[in-house]
Protein backbone atom coordinates (compact mmCIF):
# COMPACT_ATOMS: atom_id res chain seq x y z
CA UNK A 1 0.00 0.00 0.00
CA UNK A 2 0.89 3.30 -0.46
CA UNK A 3 2.99 5.73 2.07
CA UNK A 4 2.20 9.07 3.13
CA UNK A 5 4.41 11.88 2.96
CA UNK A 6 4.15 12.53 6.56
CA UNK A 7 4.50 9.10 8.06
CA UNK A 8 6.46 7.56 5.43
CA UNK A 9 5.74 3.83 5.12
CA UNK A 10 2.52 4.25 7.09
CA UNK A 11 -0.62 2.25 5.33
CA UNK A 12 -4.28 3.62 5.28
CA UNK A 13 -5.19 0.48 7.86
CA UNK A 14 -1.76 1.75 9.61
CA UNK A 15 -2.72 5.24 10.08
CA UNK A 16 -5.80 4.27 11.51
CA UNK A 17 -4.79 1.78 13.58
CA UNK A 18 -2.24 4.73 15.06
CA UNK A 19 -5.72 6.64 15.55
CA UNK A 20 -7.30 4.54 17.83
CA UNK A 21 -4.17 3.53 19.30
CA UNK A 22 -3.79 7.83 20.66
CA UNK A 23 -7.02 6.39 23.09
CA UNK A 24 -6.23 5.15 26.49
CA UNK A 25 -7.45 5.53 30.02
CA UNK A 26 -5.91 9.31 30.35
CA UNK A 27 -7.38 10.18 27.22
CA UNK A 28 -10.76 8.92 27.19
CA UNK A 29 -12.47 11.91 25.12
CA UNK A 30 -10.24 13.91 22.75
CA UNK A 31 -10.85 16.67 20.18
CA UNK A 32 -9.44 16.15 16.18
CA UNK A 33 -6.52 18.91 16.82
CA UNK A 34 -5.34 16.11 20.30
CA UNK A 35 -5.84 13.05 18.40
CA UNK A 36 -3.71 14.49 15.18
CA UNK A 37 -1.27 15.76 17.41
CA UNK A 38 -1.10 12.39 19.59
CA UNK A 39 -0.67 10.27 16.11
CA UNK A 40 1.30 12.19 14.64
CA UNK A 41 -0.99 12.36 11.59
CA UNK A 42 -1.78 15.59 9.06
CA UNK A 43 -5.09 17.23 10.44
CA UNK A 44 -6.73 16.59 6.94
CA UNK A 45 -5.87 12.92 7.01
CA UNK A 46 -6.94 13.02 10.76
CA UNK A 47 -10.53 14.23 10.05
CA UNK A 48 -11.00 11.86 7.47
CA UNK A 49 -9.81 8.62 9.10
CA UNK A 50 -11.88 10.16 12.01
CA UNK A 51 -14.91 10.57 9.97
CA UNK A 52 -14.76 6.98 8.80
CA UNK A 53 -14.21 5.31 12.05
CA UNK A 54 -17.23 7.57 13.21
CA UNK A 55 -19.63 6.26 10.37
CA UNK A 56 -18.58 2.43 11.10
CA UNK A 57 -19.12 3.06 15.25
CA UNK A 58 -15.91 2.66 16.50
CA UNK A 59 -15.20 5.74 17.75
CA UNK A 60 -18.38 8.40 18.52
CA UNK A 61 -18.50 12.06 18.21
CA UNK A 62 -19.88 14.39 20.86
CA UNK A 63 -21.50 17.26 21.24
CA UNK A 64 -18.26 19.62 22.10
CA UNK A 65 -16.95 17.83 19.03
CA UNK A 66 -14.44 15.36 20.95
CA UNK A 67 -14.49 12.11 20.08
CA UNK A 68 -14.85 8.62 22.18
CA UNK A 69 -14.30 5.20 21.72
CA UNK A 70 -18.05 3.82 20.76
CA UNK A 71 -19.45 0.70 21.86
CA UNK A 72 -19.53 -0.88 18.22
CA UNK A 73 -15.57 -1.70 19.03
CA UNK A 74 -16.85 -2.58 22.80
CA UNK A 75 -18.69 -5.29 21.41
CA UNK A 76 -16.05 -6.40 18.52
CA UNK A 77 -13.82 -6.76 21.25
CA UNK A 78 -15.91 -8.94 24.16
CA UNK A 79 -15.22 -11.64 21.37
CA UNK A 80 -11.21 -11.72 21.86
CA UNK A 81 -11.23 -15.17 23.31
CA UNK A 82 -8.20 -14.64 25.74
CA UNK A 83 -9.99 -12.36 27.85
CA UNK A 84 -13.80 -13.56 27.33
CA UNK A 85 -13.38 -17.60 28.23
CA UNK A 86 -10.83 -16.34 31.30
CA UNK A 87 -13.39 -13.33 32.85
CA UNK A 88 -17.01 -15.87 31.98
CA UNK A 89 -14.98 -18.57 34.55
CA UNK A 90 -13.19 -16.14 36.96
CA UNK A 91 -16.05 -13.92 38.03
CA UNK A 92 -18.07 -16.04 40.35
CA UNK A 93 -14.97 -16.57 41.79
CA UNK A 94 -13.48 -13.33 42.05
CA UNK A 95 -17.39 -11.86 43.91
CA UNK A 96 -16.47 -14.85 46.44
CA UNK A 97 -12.92 -13.77 47.03
CA UNK A 98 -13.70 -9.84 47.25
CA UNK A 99 -16.65 -10.11 49.36
CA UNK A 100 -14.55 -13.00 51.99
CA UNK A 101 -12.06 -10.46 52.06
CA UNK A 102 -13.91 -7.31 51.50
CA UNK A 103 -10.54 -6.56 49.56
CA UNK A 104 -10.46 -5.80 45.67
CA UNK A 105 -9.45 -9.25 43.40
CA UNK A 106 -7.41 -8.40 40.12
CA UNK A 107 -7.47 -10.87 36.89
CA UNK A 108 -4.52 -10.55 34.59
CA UNK A 109 -3.30 -11.56 31.27
CA UNK A 110 0.32 -11.64 28.96
CA UNK A 111 0.53 -9.24 27.11
CA UNK A 112 3.69 -7.87 25.71
CA UNK A 113 6.08 -7.06 28.17
CA UNK A 114 3.25 -5.92 30.31
CA UNK A 115 0.24 -7.61 32.79
CA UNK A 116 -3.35 -6.73 31.43
CA UNK A 117 -6.13 -6.44 33.51
CA UNK A 118 -8.71 -8.13 32.15
CA UNK A 119 -11.39 -8.03 35.17
CA UNK A 120 -11.05 -6.61 38.52
CA UNK A 121 -13.80 -7.05 41.46
CA UNK A 122 -13.83 -4.55 44.45
CA UNK A 123 -15.87 -5.21 47.58
CA UNK A 124 -17.70 -2.18 48.83
CA UNK A 125 -15.36 -1.26 51.19
CA UNK A 126 -12.36 -1.87 49.48
CA UNK A 127 -8.82 0.52 49.41
CA UNK A 128 -8.94 2.08 46.44
CA UNK A 129 -7.25 0.70 43.23
CA UNK A 130 -5.38 2.29 40.85
CA UNK A 131 -5.61 -0.68 38.09
CA UNK A 132 -8.69 -0.21 35.78
CA UNK A 133 -9.79 -3.49 33.03
CA UNK A 134 -7.85 -2.86 30.07
CA UNK A 135 -5.64 -0.96 32.18
CA UNK A 136 -1.71 -2.14 32.42
CA UNK A 137 1.17 -2.89 35.47
CA UNK A 138 4.33 -4.07 35.24
CA UNK A 139 5.43 -7.61 35.22
CA UNK A 140 8.21 -7.26 37.65
CA UNK A 141 6.45 -5.16 40.58
CA UNK A 142 3.64 -6.84 41.06
CA UNK A 143 2.14 -9.83 42.54
CA UNK A 144 -0.23 -10.99 39.31
CA UNK A 145 2.80 -9.96 37.38
CA UNK A 146 5.22 -12.15 39.03
CA UNK A 147 3.04 -15.04 38.37
CA UNK A 148 2.54 -14.58 34.69
CA UNK A 149 6.68 -14.02 34.13
CA UNK A 150 7.64 -16.92 36.55
CA UNK A 151 5.87 -19.41 34.09
CA UNK A 152 6.47 -17.78 31.09
CA UNK A 153 9.61 -18.63 28.77
CA UNK A 154 12.70 -16.78 29.91
CA UNK A 155 12.54 -14.61 26.68
CA UNK A 156 10.40 -12.85 28.68
CA UNK A 157 12.26 -12.38 31.61
CA UNK A 158 15.58 -11.09 29.42
CA UNK A 159 12.89 -8.70 27.51
CA UNK A 160 11.84 -6.89 30.75
CA UNK A 161 15.17 -6.58 32.12
CA UNK A 162 16.27 -5.06 28.71
CA UNK A 163 13.44 -2.15 29.10
CA UNK A 164 14.51 -1.82 32.45
CA UNK A 165 13.28 -2.38 35.75
CA UNK A 166 11.84 1.24 36.76
CA UNK A 167 11.45 2.21 40.54
CA UNK A 168 7.76 2.65 41.35
CA UNK A 169 8.73 2.97 45.20
CA UNK A 170 11.78 2.65 47.03
CA UNK A 171 10.57 -1.25 47.59
CA UNK A 172 10.51 -2.27 43.36
CA UNK A 173 12.91 -4.99 42.98
CA UNK A 174 15.50 -3.17 40.27
CA UNK A 175 18.11 -6.23 40.03
CA UNK A 176 17.88 -8.23 37.89
CA UNK A 177 19.73 -11.03 40.02
CA UNK A 178 16.83 -10.50 43.02
CA UNK A 179 13.93 -10.97 40.73
CA UNK A 180 15.49 -14.00 39.49
CA UNK A 181 15.80 -15.88 42.63
CA UNK A 182 12.22 -14.56 43.38
CA UNK A 183 10.46 -15.96 40.12
CA UNK A 184 12.38 -19.22 41.61
CA UNK A 185 10.53 -18.87 44.63
CA UNK A 186 7.16 -18.01 42.85
CA UNK A 187 7.25 -21.11 41.21
CA UNK A 188 8.28 -23.33 43.78
CA UNK A 189 5.68 -21.95 46.31
CA UNK A 190 2.91 -21.21 43.38
CA UNK A 191 2.67 -17.55 44.87
CA UNK A 192 3.83 -14.59 44.07
CA UNK A 193 3.91 -11.45 46.29
CA UNK A 194 4.45 -7.99 46.13
CA UNK A 195 5.15 -5.70 49.02
CA UNK A 196 5.09 -2.10 48.35
CA UNK A 197 6.81 -2.47 45.30
CA UNK A 198 4.17 -1.14 43.21
CA UNK A 199 1.72 1.57 45.17
CA UNK A 200 3.40 2.45 48.96
CA UNK A 201 0.67 1.07 51.33
CA UNK A 202 -0.46 -1.65 48.78
CA UNK A 203 0.75 -5.19 49.18
CA UNK A 204 -0.80 -8.22 46.91
CA UNK A 205 -0.48 -11.69 46.74
CA UNK A 206 -1.31 -13.60 43.70
CA UNK A 207 -1.37 -17.08 41.76
CA UNK A 208 -0.89 -18.33 38.40
CA UNK A 209 -3.97 -19.79 36.30
CA UNK A 210 -2.93 -22.73 34.80
CA UNK A 211 -4.97 -25.40 32.08
CA UNK A 212 -3.20 -28.72 31.37
CA UNK A 213 0.06 -26.59 32.02
CA UNK A 214 -0.95 -23.94 29.92
CA UNK A 215 -0.71 -20.43 31.30
CA UNK A 216 -3.58 -18.62 30.94
CA UNK A 217 -3.54 -15.68 33.47
CA UNK A 218 -2.95 -14.37 37.41
CA UNK A 219 -5.55 -14.03 39.63
CA UNK A 220 -4.24 -11.46 42.74
CA UNK A 221 -5.75 -9.66 45.58
CA UNK A 222 -4.64 -6.60 46.77
CA UNK A 223 -5.21 -5.14 50.23
CA UNK A 224 -3.36 -2.35 52.90
CA UNK A 225 -2.50 -4.47 55.44
CA UNK A 226 0.81 -6.03 55.11
CA UNK A 227 -0.27 -8.66 57.69
CA UNK A 228 -3.27 -10.09 55.82
CA UNK A 229 -1.00 -11.81 52.95
CA UNK A 230 -0.31 -15.03 54.73
CA UNK A 231 -3.75 -15.81 55.93
CA UNK A 232 -5.09 -14.80 52.17
CA UNK A 233 -3.00 -17.00 50.35
CA UNK A 234 -4.83 -20.70 50.71
CA UNK A 235 -8.00 -18.46 49.21
CA UNK A 236 -6.09 -17.47 46.24
CA UNK A 237 -4.25 -20.45 45.66
CA UNK A 238 -7.57 -22.21 45.73
CA UNK A 239 -9.18 -19.88 43.28
CA UNK A 240 -6.82 -20.01 40.95
CA UNK A 241 -6.50 -23.60 41.05
CA UNK A 242 -10.66 -23.72 40.42
CA UNK A 243 -10.12 -21.24 37.08
CA UNK A 244 -7.65 -23.17 36.12
CA UNK A 245 -9.75 -26.65 36.53
CA UNK A 246 -13.04 -24.80 35.28
CA UNK A 247 -11.96 -23.23 32.13
CA UNK A 248 -12.28 -24.16 28.44
CA UNK B 1 -10.12 7.49 -0.84
CA UNK B 2 -9.98 4.99 -4.25
CA UNK B 3 -12.32 2.23 -4.32
CA UNK B 4 -11.99 -1.01 -5.64
CA UNK B 5 -12.85 -2.89 -8.27
CA UNK B 6 -14.37 -5.45 -6.66
CA UNK B 7 -16.22 -3.70 -4.03
CA UNK B 8 -17.38 -0.01 -5.60
CA UNK B 9 -16.70 3.01 -3.90
CA UNK B 10 -15.37 1.35 -0.61
CA UNK B 11 -12.33 2.31 0.74
CA UNK B 12 -9.30 0.86 2.36
CA UNK B 13 -11.03 1.77 5.85
CA UNK B 14 -14.48 0.72 4.74
CA UNK B 15 -12.95 -2.80 3.73
CA UNK B 16 -10.95 -3.10 7.16
CA UNK B 17 -13.74 -2.24 9.11
CA UNK B 18 -15.76 -5.18 6.47
CA UNK B 19 -13.04 -7.81 7.96
CA UNK B 20 -13.57 -7.04 11.67
CA UNK B 21 -17.63 -6.84 11.38
CA UNK B 22 -17.07 -11.07 10.25
CA UNK B 23 -16.67 -12.05 13.45
CA UNK B 24 -19.31 -12.46 16.06
CA UNK B 25 -20.14 -14.55 18.62
CA UNK B 26 -21.10 -17.23 16.05
CA UNK B 27 -18.15 -16.80 13.85
CA UNK B 28 -15.39 -16.42 16.34
CA UNK B 29 -12.26 -18.08 14.78
CA UNK B 30 -12.23 -18.31 11.39
CA UNK B 31 -9.91 -18.86 8.17
CA UNK B 32 -9.02 -16.53 5.51
CA UNK B 33 -11.55 -17.96 3.18
CA UNK B 34 -14.26 -17.41 5.13
CA UNK B 35 -13.58 -13.92 6.03
CA UNK B 36 -13.09 -13.65 2.68
CA UNK B 37 -16.42 -14.80 2.05
CA UNK B 38 -18.37 -13.01 4.63
CA UNK B 39 -16.82 -9.66 4.02
CA UNK B 40 -17.56 -10.02 0.39
CA UNK B 41 -13.71 -9.42 -0.28
CA UNK B 42 -10.91 -10.46 -2.60
CA UNK B 43 -8.50 -13.00 -1.17
CA UNK B 44 -6.04 -11.48 -1.73
CA UNK B 45 -7.49 -7.82 -0.37
CA UNK B 46 -8.44 -10.10 2.81
CA UNK B 47 -5.04 -11.39 2.73
CA UNK B 48 -3.59 -8.39 2.97
CA UNK B 49 -6.23 -6.47 5.81
CA UNK B 50 -5.53 -9.73 7.58
CA UNK B 51 -1.69 -9.09 8.00
CA UNK B 52 -2.04 -5.77 9.01
CA UNK B 53 -4.55 -6.35 11.82
CA UNK B 54 -2.34 -9.26 12.92
CA UNK B 55 0.83 -6.82 13.01
CA UNK B 56 -1.46 -4.55 15.19
CA UNK B 57 -3.20 -6.93 17.58
CA UNK B 58 -6.41 -6.30 16.64
CA UNK B 59 -6.82 -10.06 15.29
CA UNK B 60 -4.19 -13.11 16.21
CA UNK B 61 -3.37 -15.86 14.76
CA UNK B 62 -3.76 -19.72 15.98
CA UNK B 63 -1.10 -22.04 14.88
CA UNK B 64 -3.90 -23.39 12.33
CA UNK B 65 -4.07 -20.21 10.58
CA UNK B 66 -7.54 -19.46 11.81
CA UNK B 67 -7.55 -15.82 13.03
CA UNK B 68 -9.51 -14.63 15.84
CA UNK B 69 -10.07 -11.16 17.87
CA UNK B 70 -7.33 -9.92 19.52
CA UNK B 71 -6.48 -9.05 23.10
CA UNK B 72 -5.53 -5.60 21.94
CA UNK B 73 -8.61 -4.80 20.33
CA UNK B 74 -10.69 -5.93 23.87
CA UNK B 75 -8.24 -3.34 25.16
CA UNK B 76 -9.44 -0.51 23.23
CA UNK B 77 -13.05 -1.44 23.27
CA UNK B 78 -12.57 -1.51 27.36
CA UNK B 79 -11.89 2.05 26.75
CA UNK B 80 -16.02 3.04 25.41
CA UNK B 81 -17.64 5.09 28.43
CA UNK B 82 -21.02 4.06 27.28
CA UNK B 83 -20.48 1.18 28.70
CA UNK B 84 -17.67 0.78 30.95
CA UNK B 85 -19.51 3.86 33.14
CA UNK B 86 -22.46 1.73 33.40
CA UNK B 87 -21.13 -1.53 33.74
CA UNK B 88 -18.61 -0.52 36.84
CA UNK B 89 -21.57 1.54 38.81
CA UNK B 90 -24.17 -1.91 37.89
CA UNK B 91 -21.86 -4.55 38.40
CA UNK B 92 -21.97 -4.88 42.11
CA UNK B 93 -25.91 -4.62 42.46
CA UNK B 94 -25.63 -6.82 39.66
CA UNK B 95 -23.83 -9.60 41.98
CA UNK B 96 -26.28 -9.18 44.93
CA UNK B 97 -29.42 -9.35 43.36
CA UNK B 98 -28.10 -12.75 40.96
CA UNK B 99 -27.17 -14.14 44.71
CA UNK B 100 -30.38 -12.74 45.74
CA UNK B 101 -32.51 -14.32 43.30
CA UNK B 102 -30.33 -17.08 41.84
CA UNK B 103 -31.11 -16.04 38.32
CA UNK B 104 -29.75 -14.15 35.76
CA UNK B 105 -29.49 -10.49 35.60
CA UNK B 106 -28.57 -8.53 32.45
CA UNK B 107 -27.78 -4.66 31.59
CA UNK B 108 -28.34 -3.48 28.28
CA UNK B 109 -28.01 -0.25 26.29
CA UNK B 110 -29.65 1.18 22.99
CA UNK B 111 -27.48 0.42 20.21
CA UNK B 112 -29.53 1.15 16.43
CA UNK B 113 -32.38 -0.82 16.66
CA UNK B 114 -31.03 -3.56 18.99
CA UNK B 115 -30.26 -3.73 22.78
CA UNK B 116 -26.97 -4.75 23.34
CA UNK B 117 -25.95 -6.33 26.54
CA UNK B 118 -23.49 -4.85 28.28
CA UNK B 119 -22.68 -6.92 31.15
CA UNK B 120 -24.68 -10.59 32.43
CA UNK B 121 -24.31 -11.81 35.48
CA UNK B 122 -25.22 -15.64 36.70
CA UNK B 123 -25.87 -17.11 39.82
CA UNK B 124 -24.45 -20.65 40.02
CA UNK B 125 -28.21 -22.71 39.98
CA UNK B 126 -29.54 -19.82 37.18
CA UNK B 127 -31.19 -21.38 34.42
CA UNK B 128 -29.66 -21.32 31.05
CA UNK B 129 -30.11 -17.86 28.69
CA UNK B 130 -28.43 -17.34 25.49
CA UNK B 131 -27.31 -13.74 25.96
CA UNK B 132 -23.66 -13.20 25.99
CA UNK B 133 -21.68 -9.90 27.13
CA UNK B 134 -21.96 -8.22 23.52
CA UNK B 135 -24.60 -9.82 22.43
CA UNK B 136 -27.85 -8.44 20.78
CA UNK B 137 -31.70 -8.88 21.50
CA UNK B 138 -34.69 -6.84 19.59
CA UNK B 139 -36.03 -4.19 21.36
CA UNK B 140 -39.90 -5.09 20.96
CA UNK B 141 -39.39 -8.47 22.42
CA UNK B 142 -37.56 -8.25 25.78
CA UNK B 143 -38.39 -6.37 28.64
CA UNK B 144 -34.85 -4.94 28.90
CA UNK B 145 -35.71 -3.86 25.11
CA UNK B 146 -39.39 -2.59 25.75
CA UNK B 147 -37.72 -0.34 28.84
CA UNK B 148 -35.36 0.84 26.43
CA UNK B 149 -37.91 1.74 23.28
CA UNK B 150 -40.35 3.42 25.97
CA UNK B 151 -37.95 6.29 27.52
CA UNK B 152 -36.63 6.50 23.61
CA UNK B 153 -38.08 9.21 20.75
CA UNK B 154 -40.64 7.74 18.74
CA UNK B 155 -38.63 7.56 16.01
CA UNK B 156 -36.97 4.37 17.31
CA UNK B 157 -40.18 2.96 17.55
CA UNK B 158 -41.40 3.64 14.09
CA UNK B 159 -38.03 2.35 12.91
CA UNK B 160 -38.07 -0.64 14.35
CA UNK B 161 -41.45 -1.46 13.27
CA UNK B 162 -40.81 -0.48 9.75
CA UNK B 163 -37.88 -3.13 9.74
CA UNK B 164 -40.69 -5.69 11.09
CA UNK B 165 -41.67 -7.22 14.59
CA UNK B 166 -40.39 -10.59 13.65
CA UNK B 167 -42.09 -13.37 15.57
CA UNK B 168 -39.84 -15.89 18.09
CA UNK B 169 -42.47 -17.56 19.56
CA UNK B 170 -46.41 -17.53 19.35
CA UNK B 171 -46.25 -15.23 22.02
CA UNK B 172 -44.12 -12.15 20.56
CA UNK B 173 -46.18 -9.12 20.15
CA UNK B 174 -46.03 -8.53 16.51
CA UNK B 175 -48.73 -6.01 16.29
CA UNK B 176 -47.72 -2.20 16.64
CA UNK B 177 -50.93 -1.22 17.83
CA UNK B 178 -50.45 -3.56 21.17
CA UNK B 179 -46.51 -2.91 21.29
CA UNK B 180 -47.27 0.96 21.43
CA UNK B 181 -50.01 0.97 24.27
CA UNK B 182 -47.72 -1.34 26.06
CA UNK B 183 -45.08 0.81 26.01
CA UNK B 184 -47.61 3.58 27.82
CA UNK B 185 -47.86 1.10 30.37
CA UNK B 186 -43.82 0.63 30.64
CA UNK B 187 -43.81 4.44 30.90
CA UNK B 188 -46.45 4.66 33.67
CA UNK B 189 -45.39 1.64 35.44
CA UNK B 190 -41.38 2.02 35.69
CA UNK B 191 -41.46 -1.54 34.68
CA UNK B 192 -41.35 -3.80 31.69
CA UNK B 193 -41.99 -7.66 30.95
CA UNK B 194 -41.54 -10.15 29.12
CA UNK B 195 -44.15 -13.36 29.05
CA UNK B 196 -42.03 -16.16 26.71
CA UNK B 197 -42.05 -13.51 24.10
CA UNK B 198 -38.51 -14.09 23.31
CA UNK B 199 -37.64 -17.46 24.01
CA UNK B 200 -40.55 -20.01 25.51
CA UNK B 201 -40.13 -20.82 28.93
CA UNK B 202 -38.54 -17.54 29.87
CA UNK B 203 -39.89 -14.44 31.03
CA UNK B 204 -38.35 -11.39 32.51
CA UNK B 205 -38.85 -8.49 33.98
CA UNK B 206 -36.36 -5.16 33.61
CA UNK B 207 -36.35 -1.80 34.31
CA UNK B 208 -34.87 1.98 32.65
CA UNK B 209 -31.46 2.93 34.46
CA UNK B 210 -31.93 7.09 34.13
CA UNK B 211 -29.28 9.68 35.01
CA UNK B 212 -31.06 13.31 35.45
CA UNK B 213 -33.95 12.26 32.81
CA UNK B 214 -31.32 10.76 30.41
CA UNK B 215 -31.58 7.04 29.88
CA UNK B 216 -28.46 4.98 30.44
CA UNK B 217 -29.62 1.54 30.22
CA UNK B 218 -32.36 -0.88 31.58
CA UNK B 219 -31.33 -3.69 33.99
CA UNK B 220 -33.70 -6.54 34.19
CA UNK B 221 -33.94 -9.89 35.40
CA UNK B 222 -34.66 -13.10 33.21
CA UNK B 223 -36.31 -16.19 35.26
CA UNK B 224 -38.07 -19.71 34.31
CA UNK B 225 -41.06 -19.29 36.34
CA UNK B 226 -43.51 -16.53 35.86
CA UNK B 227 -44.86 -17.08 39.04
CA UNK B 228 -41.90 -15.11 40.42
CA UNK B 229 -42.10 -11.83 38.39
CA UNK B 230 -44.36 -9.72 40.70
CA UNK B 231 -41.76 -10.72 43.47
CA UNK B 232 -39.14 -9.30 41.53
CA UNK B 233 -40.01 -6.50 40.51
CA UNK B 234 -39.07 -4.35 43.44
CA UNK B 235 -35.80 -5.43 43.35
CA UNK B 236 -35.19 -4.77 39.51
CA UNK B 237 -36.84 -1.06 40.17
CA UNK B 238 -34.61 -0.48 43.11
CA UNK B 239 -31.34 -1.74 41.71
CA UNK B 240 -32.65 0.54 38.94
CA UNK B 241 -32.98 3.39 40.95
CA UNK B 242 -29.83 2.73 42.65
CA UNK B 243 -27.64 2.59 39.67
CA UNK B 244 -29.26 5.50 37.85
CA UNK B 245 -28.34 7.98 41.35
CA UNK B 246 -24.59 7.06 41.55
CA UNK B 247 -23.68 6.71 37.82
CA UNK B 248 -21.74 9.35 36.90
Amino acid sequence: MAGNASVPGASVAQRLFRVLDTFDPAHGEMTLTEIAERADLPISTTRRLLQELTAWGGLERLVDNRFRVGIHLWQIGTLAPRQRDLRETALPLMHDLAKATQETVQVMVLDGLDALCVEKVSAARASPTATQVGGRLPLYATAVGKCLLAHSPRDLLVAVVERGLSRHTPHTLTQPGLLVRQLKEVRAAGVAYSREEMTLGAVSVAAPILSGGTLRGAIGIVVRAPGQLEALTPAVKTASLSIGRVIS
